[in-house]
């Protein structure tokens, strides 16, 4: 009996230890993409250390997450139409759908009840049941005479339970209202057309009043301010784009790359090696800074004093770090082959850094701009902290 | 045997159940104060429950709270000068202290590893360990000829492990570097002196640039520019203040009940039944909204669509909602006696606030304007989400 006893006591020792590991915050914790092997790390930023690795999870090029509410559980957007549901506190997959055959981001709606995931395949949006990942919408992107489907790119979340996003294809931003969806109604599509060529991408500002797309067909933006009573889009940035074209362009930037500080607007250039400052009320440039390659991701501390910048193959081995108030370049470092991604914690006193060929993460201190530490990873890409959770479009 | 057994099985199960209760993500957890009991209740926003309520936190009159930078812990300032560390899992108080014998506020670092706390007696700001709640730093507060204390009010975090706060009697701004504090360094002080009589209150912008002081002993504020390599203050908004005093102030507006929205400020004037709308970069005032009444926090919802606002006694009853891009007030509603706080849920979808004294919280739906629930608590005051723990100067 006492052996009996002692083995209840044991298991009973590992299960509370077990639990116990478990109970933590989520504030500090993130997810980081393993791009070529399908899997993901949750890591945490307070003791800068690695907690887990789940695999599994189908062609994460490209892969991109958002969070849940209460920061517990991660959404993973793959390539390849999957939608997996990840648990940070018992470090496991909770479901895993496949969606589509070819898809591109997604977005939670602000009372994060709603997934919505955007797809090249078949074209158009469908929106799932945050809990469930049932699906609650189908939003099929059909444009022109001849009702073709088009891509869609560029999906955000806005206030009120709404969706945005751009059709490749047609040439327009659809904002999808899905305040009724869970009760079963559909959601009210109201559409903009003739915005531009091609546009590629889209942003939504930090607030969620303007809508931004980028054109690769022609040279300019196309922007719309939610706050009209009537929607229209109207365009910037005149010369903006694919443009006089001095240099081949490798890769066009990510708008999610522009950063917003001190009022303006820090963006890379298409196919130059400058950041541009674009005033953040007129939407009209006033400067730009020379920088060591074609830019990316230029990326804002979170107090806007810093700018952190890296480039396009092949000078994707180096950083360079913008001091905001001088407009000068502070520091230029190499992490390392393929600086892939960015991310600063909340208040902005770590910056985490994926260098996807060399298999690592580096973590600095933003006050020293000296690395406090590496984490090995499997060809990391995209880092994903907590935090988005509270914050508007991302 | 078999008795025994099935106790422990019971034993076990209820062990995983309470653990299981507790493992939860904590980015839609708050705390709120219960001002007359010393007590503060743990809710959530998800389901919009009360989780818990911790008792013996001594005098909560004019409490207000912090978050550790993985959202678990939360740290109230009470006072009596007691310092309470409280675990939102265990749901349990962590530790207490008494650390001075009047105090009013308090902030924590970027990092999160340093908790300071502003006193009235004695004065000055202490600087303390969040782990352990151990003294880190001393900082007296000392001034003139005579080496007299001053209390300190207005203290807020700002980028870089720096505290920055004003003493009420001589007039002054201090900043404290505090970044080598627990390497067993002093804080490096920079000092501001003649900045205006009597500040009275402090804030700092979102971005952590701007460190704003209002003036009890005459019209105006004082402003310090963070980015400044030389720190100064500059006199901004004259006329804001006391004033021609054509109403009686019954209370100065809190500077935290400052907002933000579309490039501008929105704040209560002071004795009259007025918003104040003044532009965000320049500081000079470019409108005036009309109110119920004296307004005391001026809330804009985290995208700036719109601004909730309160008042001071007698008016205390009644709220009124203000749509930005109009200017126009929407509704106006008495959700009872003595409404005192209200905080937003990070994207904005609800709004939480105290009706102290009807003993309730009530929750509100900010799309449709409607009441989702009410919550009883007893004489509530603060409302504080975690969310807080990822942004600077809250």
């Amino acid at each position: 009996m006492i052996r009996i006893l002692t083995s209840v006591l044991i298991l009973l020792a590992m299960i509370v230890t077990t639990q116990a590991a478990q109970l933590r915050g989520t504030g500090d914790m993130g997810v980081i993409i393993e791009r070529t092997t399908g899997s993901v790390q949750i890591i945490e930023t307070t003791n800068q250390t690695s907690l887990a690795r789940i695999e599994g999870l189908g062609d994460l090029s490209h892969a991109s997450i958002v969070y849940s509410r209460d920061e517990r559980f991660a959404y993973v957007f793959g390539r390849d139409g999957g939608l997996s549901k990840i648990d940070l506190l018992t470090q496991k997959l909770t479901k895993r759908i496949m969606q589509a055959g070819n898809s591109i981001g997604g977005a939670i709606s602000d009372d994060g009840k709603l997934i919505a995931v955007s797809n090249y395949k078949p074209g158009g949006v469908k929106i799932f049941n945050a809990d469930t990942l049932e699906l609650v919408a189908n939003i099929p992107a059909i444009y022109g005479a001849d009702n073709d489907l088009s891509k869609t790119v560029g999906l955000v979340d806005a206030p009120g339970s709404r969706f945005i996003f751009t059709l490749y294809d047609a040439g327009e931003i659809w904002v999808a209202d899905c305040s009724k969806c869970l009760a079963g109604k559909s959601p009210e599509i109201t559409k903009m057309k003739d915005i531009g060529l091609q546009p590629y991408d889209g942003l939504i500002s930090s607030d969620g009043r303007y809508y931004i797309a980028g054109l690769f067909g022609e040279d300019g933006m196309s922007m719309v301010d939610l706050w009209q009573d009537k929607l229209s889009a109207r365009r910037i940035l005149d010369g903006y784009g694919r443009g006089e074209k001095k240099l081949p362009v490798y890769k066009m930037p990510h708008l999610e790359g522009w950063a917003q500080a001190a009022d303006s607007f820090y963006l890379p250039a298409v196919g130059h090696h400058q950041v541009l400052i674009v005033d953040a009320k007129t939407f009209k440039q006033t400067g730009s800074i020379d920088v060591h390659g074609q830019p990316i991701f230029v990326m804002a501390r979170p107090d806007g004093r810093q700018i952190w910048v890296n480039f396009a193959h092949p000078r994707n081995d180096t950083i360079q770090v913008i001091d905001v108030p001088s407009g000068k370049i502070i520091k230029e470092f190499k992490p390392g082959k393929a600086v892939l991604h960015m991310e600063f914690t909340p208040r902005g006193e770590q910056l985490w850094m994926s260098v996807r060929d060399e298999n690592r993460i580096n973590v600095y201190d933003t006050r020293t701009l000296e690395k406090i530490t590496s984490l090995p990873a499997k060809t990391p890409s995209g880092i994903f902290f907590t935090w988005r959770a509270g914050r508007i479009g991302l």
